[in-house]
């Protein structure tokens, strides 16, 4: 090692201690004669006094440097007890300069201000900043915890290929052209789903991995085309098996990471009551505020706009001293949601209601409704009616805006909570037409395994989620393993033998030989880190994040090829039959 | 859990507790009126006593079961040594069939006699085996070992991106197609190379990774499209540094893995005296024959064919005694590396030398010839003569022949050493032209370093390899941090300031803000595995390897993709200023 000691080690004990210290100028203060400099490197920082002028004189800020010098403490008065070395600093003897440091493109202490494009394109800059480079500390260190758990509880780390073939997620694939065989590609996996099912058709029993995945998908705020999961399977286990070892990963993250402990076991919630409550199926339940089904209430109602099979409302405390212009606002959130608009009454002072809604409503359904909602004088009721899921969203989003808006949410809380006996269907783009909510893969609840495609509309599976704080975390479900059961999935989706087949027969094959009982989960393990490293984004838990339209500011990938790599690399082979 | 115990740790203190198992049936034995199953899963192998045969009388080999009966020690004389549970056995009240399996493409117990592609065909089948669930088992024991040292080495996990830029490591990238941005294409990494050394700019100073790297290289036996690297990098660090983590590293494996001490530190070789003694950069030292060199002693030879620029001479112990046609086979050996031929001379058990070569030299180079080279009557003497190098790589290659056709490789030794003062540059397709022999980022040795480009053919660098058993398992090196030096080594390499730019600019321009001195290593695992499994060929230790024609016989990837995925793809998008 170029040093002897590290930086931010050093304390009042080292005093008189002659060390050499390598980092970079974090800062540098001169004094008439006395320069201070700021010495950071990864254990921390300290300052350094550099006495004679002409050691210090070409120092710039991010220099990379070599200092030999003698630690005392800082004269009293001095001492800054904002930083772990604040008693101490280096008086230096000799300065080498190991590398110079061109004119910075932003200041490191004033990357809150920068775009984030020019962060990403100097990356290797905003990495040196202590919040950044924390992120990546918390990573690794939470990955490391995830490690250790999985191996306790007799977890198998297996690595399951990246150059593969279609795996069915939805979404689509990356492609790979293969240059020895001309008009074949790989796909880069959407998910280690079907390779970890094989495995469990092994015999391998637990399975783990920490896992990149990829997804062709369109432009999306925070979504990146490549992320990571913490993948595992296991087999001969129910749910319960499955939640203890989420809840044990969770809670040691969470405690070791952030010195939070949350009680075990994790509350659940049926997915039905999510809806109902919280008008999502990832409820942030940090905040109350919790919606009110209408529909019986206004059963009779004359006002056409709620007589339809769903009614539903959500309160803003205080909202009705909003302005028109903010009650106009809510109308455009609601449109631009894909709503008609928000429907809304406010609660005089008096416990009149105002607004436009109020007077289509009768006096009945006026003098009851601010106690059936939970509305107190001056707050607002807004209001959703139309088919029930998507109004329990609408009333939902219109929720967190609350939650907002008013500071309702507690940052301090952290609510987990699993959510369970989520559907196993849901209507494709044609009505009658069912697509698997999760994957064809997905168990039936035990309940309906045998009449599951009677209704599939109301068929609860065996999958769930786990949401930490309104975020979907992980996804997980026990599988099918009986073919009679599976074939009942395909005919129920409208998936012919020969579609299936062609899709995913091996695994169809595979489930002909002993399959076991199984099931598992995985974790969206950017968005994980992203919460315990308190970011908004998961690009701030991401060494080198791609923007929005998939590039990369600091490599300039994705690039343009020049014609011999195309041709090399057999992009444009036309099998002969397809050939005119 | 479906079970109360696991199968394999059932031992003689379970006597009478009932327990319910699930695993698949490893074998069935019929003994009149009783049936003994072997009940197989993850933790290991129990006996199960059937006695009602209605019970057992659907079960075949690799059904999947639910066994509930009671525990037993196994009558005098029946116990079985040589399974850890041979002590009990147990009855069964109630068999549950979890699932059915069709008959088997093979029998699992005779798996070694099968196919290898039969084998990857149905790896859910194969993994089922122990041998190959073991090898998995083995790989994900040594990464945790892995993850371990690093951390507590104070290294810092970071994932670097798969879609990327091209990395310039000499071979091909794999391409991905750009939906968004038609025309532009992503590169699957080669290794992390630009990203660590950006890590190391941005002051992460201690990075390590589990990484996928990807080479679309030709075919080549044990050669895979995608393969494992633990990556790591250090920055303000020298060789020595470097050393201690790899030796930690792989002591640890060794002896948690294989119960081996390997003593520290580790042997160390400088690269010409592997070549000058073993005729290989990875030399074998588990076995002696070492070359000897001849040039001198040939320097004045009558013999054309030993005057040349190097001659020198391996040993075959015994090898005199060979027939005609196997010592013409030892010249078609020659011929299939691109050798003209291997001269050799037989010693007779009098001393003198048969062989057609031997009368060609004098009466003086015969008589001191044998003693020279250390052969004892009855041995053979292989020769090389010409360029060095080449023959040097000739006689190692003999020299590894002869270890195994003769047995002298002592199976049961770990000779692990680092390869140290690799050359900088090698000759490229032209005389004169410079190749860099790892990447253009390796630092030339502090002695050469002001004056490399004057005689890059004789320039070490400050690369090494680790070598264990004549495999090589790390490459590394410490990289360049300084600019002048940089551009120096890409004058030799003829690399353009254009070219610099383009290939690698970002790189280029992250040093321009204060690099440190850095350098790491990269861990060929997929090998290490192999070796601490003590299999053969990667493909065992890989869970879903790839066939020499990069093809996955189980999902059966590469596939061909329809046309509207490709227009989807934009894969044949022309910009408009190449389109005619």
């Amino acid at each position: 090692m170029i040093r002897t000691h590290d930086a931010g080690a050093l304390r009042a004990e080292h005093a008189d201690e002659t060390v050499v210290l390598a980092g970079w100028v974090a800062r540098r203060r001169d004094h008439g004669g006395v320069v201070f400099l700021d010495l950071r490197e990864a254990s921390g920082v300290v300052q350094v006094v550099v006495r004679e002028d002409d050691l210090a004189h070409d120092l710039r800020a991010e220099y990379c440097i070599k200092v030999t010098g003698k630690v005392r403490v800082r004269p009293a008065g001095n001492e800054n007890p904002e930083i772990p070395t604040g008693a101490i600093e280096v008086v230096a003897d000799e300065i080498e300069v190991l590398s110079e440091a061109a004119p910075l493109p932003f200041q490191l202490d004033s990357a809150a201000d920068v775009a984030e494009e020019t962060r990403l394109r100097y990356r290797y800059l905003d990495i040196r900043r202590h919040e950044m480079a924390e992120n990546l500390r918390i990573r690794s260190k939470a990955t490391y915890i995830a490690h250790e758990i999985m191996k306790d509880n007799g977890f198998v780390y297996v690595e399951t290929p990246y150059m593969t073939r279609s795996t069915p997620e939805g979404a689509r694939d990356f492609l790979v052209p293969v240059r020895l065989q001309p008009g074949h590609w790989y796909a880069l996996p959407q998910s280690p789903q079907l390779f970890k099912q094989l495995l469990m058709v092994g015999g391998m029993e637990r399975y783990y991995q920490l896992t990149r995945c990829f997804r062709d998908e369109d432009l999306r705020a925070d979504r990146q085309p490549e992320f990571t999961q913490i993948d595992l399977e296991m087999s001969f286990v129910d749910e319960e098996d499955i939640f203890r070892v989420g809840e044990e990963l969770f809670s040691r993250l969470l405690s070791e990471v952030r010195g939070v402990d949350l009680p075990r076991p994790f509350r659940r919630m049926k997915f039905a009551e999510a809806m109902d409550r919280f008008g999502s199926d990832k409820p942030d339940l940090r905040f109350g505020q919790e919606i009110t089904e209408l529909t019986e209430y206004f059963a009779n109602t004359e006002f056409r706009v709620f007589r339809n099979p769903y009614v539903g409302a959500v309160v803003m405390p205080g909202g009705a001293s909003q302005t028109r212009k903010e009650l106009d606002a809510w109308q455009e959130w609601a449109k631009s949601r894909g709503a008609k608009g928000l429907a809304y009454v406010l609660v005089e002072e008096d416990g009149s209601l105002g607004g436009p809604v109020a007077k289509n409503l009768s006096d009945e359904e006026r003098s009851g409704l601010a106690e059936k909602v939970g509305a107190k004088p001056g707050d607002a009721v807004f209001f959703a009616a139309g088919f029930r899921t998507a109004s329990q969203e609408l009333l939902g989003a219109a929720r967190l805006e609350i939650g907002k808006r008013c500071n309702l949410i507690d940052e301090s809380k952290w609510e987990i909570l699993w959510i369970t006996d989520m559907p196993l269907f849901e209507e494709g783009d044609e009505p009658g037409m069912w697509t698997p909510v999760h994957h064809p893969f997905t168990a039936p609840a035990v309940e309906v395994e045998k009449t599951f495609q009677d209704d599939p509309e109301n068929a609860p599976s065996r999958a769930f989620d786990l949401v930490l704080n309104g975020y979907e975390l992980v996804s997980g479900s026990i599988r099918i393993h009986q073919a009679e059961v599976q074939q009942r999935v395909f005919d129920v989706i409208g998936l012919s033998k020969a579609e299936a087949e062609s899709k995913f027969g091996f695994l169809l094959e595979a489930f002909k030989y002993g399959p076991p009982p199984h099931g598992g989960l995985a974790v969206g393990w950017d968005r994980v880190v992203m919460l315990l490293a308190g970011q908004n984004t998961i690009r701030e838990v991401i060494a080198f994040p791609k923007t929005a339209s998939g590039g990369d500011p600091l490599t300039g990938a994705p690039t343009e090829i020049p014609p011999e790599q195309r041709e090399e690399a057999g992009i444009d082979f036309v099998p002969e039959k397809d050939a005119k």
